[in-house]
């Protein structure tokens, strides 16, 4: 007996036979199976200063590819060809947040160890979930340079409350797998800092753009110029987008929003500027706290980010 | 190569040893697969005369059975045993009604020809999908009757506007589906019918309890005297639960809110005490509105409905 | 040439031709016109202690309207032959609070001496609006008892703030419009007022039934023990139904929500139990705030209440 | 006896001497009155692929233009010599939507026959109803040339859904109400169509400008080009401006929101660059889902945007 | 110099000369000084097996008691003469949980060591918090007895997740702070627990109240008769009220949500039933999420129960 | 006895030591006290035309500059040496608008008259504060110019509502308080003021630059040539920022929302621009209404304002 009109099984969406959903084109990772692009949910927040639900983002940003298609008319082509394997989510544990941090290490360097795909997306949690994926990186892959977008230096200092979401360039920087050279902050945001860390970040030689070299200057040369002084220097290329760069206008699900950021359209081609280059591999997308949106922007936001990085 | 951290697939939740969520015991449905309860979502909203996104409620309700588990303090038994077999959300058309009722009526025939299972759940849409649903089970099951909970006697007229949410129960006694002494309604509001309607009913020699009945007497002794009178005269008895027969303080989600209805424990009451008997072998919950919800608040109702009538 | 197809006025809605909504007995007044109920909005709020948007309940509770029929199955009846004559919403000023209080009692005073209606409807606005409304009552109809459904007293003094929402009856009861033996209160909470204006209510002779009375006892019989004892000894009834007497699960959107309060149920069945002496002239509805509703429930409440008064 | 205090009627608003709204100048249409625009809604939008509420844009549009006045400081003029004359809504049917479609068109027909009016707004709806109403457009008044703002083709095949709100100029192309090449779309976004339909586009000789063309160039003055050249070919340019080609930030009551569109600044500068030549006889508004909104932002974008296009 | 208008400090509000609003007899805990009720915040919610704000309820708890006075006309009596002294919120840790568990416990001995207070309240955070704050009454008063209003028993294992909201009375129990025989868990609700849990608490030789015992009888009864059990075998009575106990309706606020529960009068009742007996020297009021809440629903109802139990 | 744990007083807060937040360098006024910046809210709205709760403002945005750092980066300077002395919030009457209004002149001149600080920032409150604001400078300080940000020009006449916010500069300019030559308004939006009141503003000699100039120009260019203007004829210049100028996507809780506004990058670098030179000595920020806003945006982008006026 078989069915004409049932057909047990996950929701049923409209479908077009024209149009492919980006969401189409992921598969849950196998054995065997390669693919373009290796994604990864990291979905831990609870070591965020403030209560953040950004574990919920890996989640929610996965469901926004649904609203997008693979095609792009600016560069007259259908990226059908590009395939994602998702690797799911990273485990976490409810109360013991160090051994979460080295869970998330662990499972990027299995990932990575899969060797199953070229480049990567780490869909985050906050952003204490750089130091453990960066970490596996440079592990795995050598020198890494760092791309970070973000309002603000995230180099607190770890004593006043252990690892949180504040500090995890500052334990890449201390703890070697990053060099200040090789780290690139973009959109640093004025009263959004502290003088110490602006100082440090100094002192580490990171290279800083604030919000009024944005203004005077064009955000995709920034990005351009330093991908190609990067590349002098290091073994791979990682970008790091914390949306609440973006301002609060087009970004009303991060947990610290706030006004004077970048625009939308600032974040999206800046991030495809900075992707056509092969050296970059890898790109985390953290700060997306889906309890606090309206209407998903924020994880639309970062899921168009997703397709200007994978899409070259 | 196998993964120590890793396991690809769809979000992980906290697992407790011990605790055996609802959703755990539901599987797809495949061929040769067997369980006590099959679950169908009807996943129809377009015909209700106000906007709805009813069509939603097959997926929250379905989310909101992973708030609950199997086990009855009460009755002192985990209900482990029982397995619910899921046949998926049946198929509708963007733009032609009548053909997706049809469909709707198959996809029931089709649950029921599979006869994998001893009792039936049917996930509304709007209350527009119990006259494809009980016409389908009019066809295979023989005399059906019918306890509806409701503020509304949805006997409209076809003529103004088609086979709407409103016209449900006309179109069932019209058809044959369904006869008038074989329909029990319950709850019913004053201000909230009309005259017609109620009359209506009454030629067609429907019994009906309105609110001041419930106010009166006890709703669990009128659901046991009905279910034995028809019993009598039967040969399935079907639930059907709008869920706007409750008041709008304990079902903000629903479309048609209002107050001065039923509260959470009279609708759970009712539901279990019908549910005890054998002839009791399907129920709709219908009208459930994830959009205009608070906190999913109808949803997890209604999916603690679903417990009430599958746990005996 | 006239139009087939257009038909150039308000928003159309469905209209099913056997149902009357509540709205379409409805008719703006007209010198000449007669009808059983005279409705006046008093879109005054200003004076509120707290910032209030109930100026805006008229316009929300009479669209409430357009929920309900005229049908009670209940009483089988169609009130169709209950029309209501709507005098508008009397005008407020920007920034003279006083010339307001003045302007919203000619106005009362203007309706009745229309006669052309023998039951009336004020929708407030807040508490505020009782003071001149029931002094118009007072001045046309002579000696007026009031039962007042309210978590509050409502006696507070002047000297702190003026005449705001917390001072109608402090008023009445001092300008001689109302005496304290004919001034019944109910629902009134513990920790929501101060000991100085229960020993107010006391010393003027009012009659107070806390929520333990309600809770004790039933309040559909105090209801009807008090209409009875009025009706000795004044010229007309006067019923003032202030929604915070309903609990805040219920009526969500007053300005000072909280627990421990009446269900719908027994806001519906007591104002029923009262409206059905004839002595009863008038009703109040006042401290309805949509901006801080949900979903319009508490409009949608407040006009449920209007039918338990009109159609008897 | 006349009333002092008291005026039946609609809602009173404060009224400052000097200042005329925009809906002050609106009125209902009667046989004899004439007026500038022509005003009607179009409140359809069931066929829409996923569930719409755009069908009360047209109300909350209309309710939006109270938001403004008709002085322009820019253009040093006060349009108060600008009326409106509103056609109302036209019919509907709760299931039947290929009548609606015919209803929709004969009943822009009968405005256009009125001959009361030299220019046009028709409020949608989602965007399905601008099949129907350029098709009577083309019917009354030959060739007609479009400008769409969108983010979307709108040329999706009709086997998949039958006419949805993705297939109006599909629909309009092969019918031959419009030829391909007096079509031109502004503003179509990167992975939000199909390659399939870019390439239909390109066919059918429609010119196309993306996102990338509006951050490289200014997009006023891409309209006047265009306006210029189709003048040359068309007897009467229609503007439709699907509201999703505006940035979510900006507008974000857009059933298929997302990042990376125009500003609000953007589109009024574009619509008011169109407009001011009398080649354009009509403008249509769809895409507005005020249940989707934050308070009302993109109804009032809308209403903003009908200023821009009347007012010159 | 001194100010004639200026008053330099915190928010001015309205104040009526003769009412005490219950924060009014709130004071900073100095040395030296005595109250009546001594109050502590626990803001410890990150070990949520769920994200939880619970920790931001002491602050919205505190801000909820301005909406409420001394005066209980149901008992004739203003009680001005109970005064709180306020011992601030407890600190915690961002990182490090176990440290903040300690800390807890510690904090609420350093209360209790002051001696200046004669009864405790304890405001949640989540319900993890009670296993600190019990064991820190035992250590301090010997046995102790507990009455826990809550849906769940909270016994689950600390394997699959170290101790977090879900685990207080296993670890209490565990520890020997507490005995089976001394705890009594009232509202106990069917399909929200696992069998595994229910054993437990039977082998453990706790009393156990679920739904179906308060609806058959009198949930103030229940609590009177268990007061004077405890009473012999005890040396102080604590009282734990997670606030999921109430229905959904009527406390949507919690985290874990659901329909079926207590009433707000029914917890208001029977609180106040068990807090007259003066063995009762604490409570703790649990699982309130301000974030999660609608209008501050939930935490005015917990700030009505501070009331029940202080004022006797 | 000490504490080690407890440390009773207000919500504690993640400290990081390196971190000043701006909060942290306000302190209540008291005598003898002296600062760089004196801050006095007016939480004054009831003369709003439309219902207002902008009254809130001072609150919400005082708490938002707990969001922000002393540090800018831009400038390479912690501005840690910079003070705020708060006056609190001057007091108001509920119903007793006039005097409401001469109490805040008083206040503001209480605050001058304590020669504590060198520059001042008022809160609003609805922009009717400005009157009585900027009458108390022009009292205290002599010849005041004015350069307002706003949508509208704010000089309605008095007679149709009294004093409301959409008189204050009507009032100003009427008492002599301020001269037409030295108010400049920027931003002024089409279709949101009547010709009368352009004409006005023409006819007293007041200059206005449109969103069409800011457009066209550079509004920084714009700010610092009225500035150099100004200091020629006034011994004072007062910013008076009104939050509607902006956008309402980056304004969302501002009363009168509406689209075609500033960005908040126009409105940070414009208020930065004229706050650099030492004549510009006090700023309100009107118009902010919390309990309409998206999480607190507004009030954040009011905090950040400050910041760009306070730190030079």
């Amino acid at each position: 007996m078989s069915f004409r009109y049932l057909s047990p099984g996950p929701q049923r969406v409209f479908k077009d036979r024209f149009t492919t959903k980006v969401d189409e084109k992921k598969q849950w990772f196998e054995q065997g199976r390669t693919g373009e692009i290796g994604l990864l949910g990291l979905p831990y927040s609870k070591s965020s200063i403030s209560v953040s639900q950004a574990s919920e983002a890996p989640q929610s940003i996965r469901r926004a590819l649904g609203f997008y298609t693979t095609y792009s008319l600016e560069k007259d082509h259908d990226f059908t060809d590009v395939t994602m394997l998702d690797f799911g989510d990273a485990g976490v544990h409810p109360t013991d947040l160090e051994r979460t941090t080295k869970q998330l290490q662990e499972s990027v360097k299995e990932m990575l160890d899969a060797e199953a795909c070229s480049r990567y997306i780490l869909l985050g949690g906050d952003h204490g979930v750089s130091f453990p994926s960066i970490s596996a990186f440079h592990e795995r892959m050598g020198r890494v340079g760092v791309l970070q977008w973000d309002a603000h230096h995230d180099v607190r200092n770890t004593k006043d409350g252990g690892r949180t979401n504040g500090t995890p360039f500052r334990s890449l920087l201390e703890s070697g797998a990053l060099k200040g050279e090789d780290l690139v902050q973009i959109g640093i945001r004025d009263y959004s800092n502290a003088k110490e860390y602006g100082d440090y970040c100094a002192r580490q030689g990171v290279t800083v753009y604030t919000m009024a070299d944005v203004e005077a200057g064009d955000i995709t040369s920034i990005v351009k110029k330093e991908i190609q002084r990067l590349k002098q220097q290091v073994d791979v290329i990682y970008l790091s987008v914390d949306m609440d760069v973006v301002d609060q206008a087009f970004a009303p699900g991060c947990p610290a929003i706030g006004p004077g950021g970048l625009t939308s359209r600032e974040l999206l081609l800046s991030v495809q500027a900075a992707s056509c280059d092969p050296i970059v591999k890898a790109m985390d997308i953290v700060e997306v706290d889906p309890s606090k949106d309206f209407r998903d922007m924020t994880s639309r936001l970062a899921a168009h980010v997703m397709m200007r990085y994978m899409f070259q």
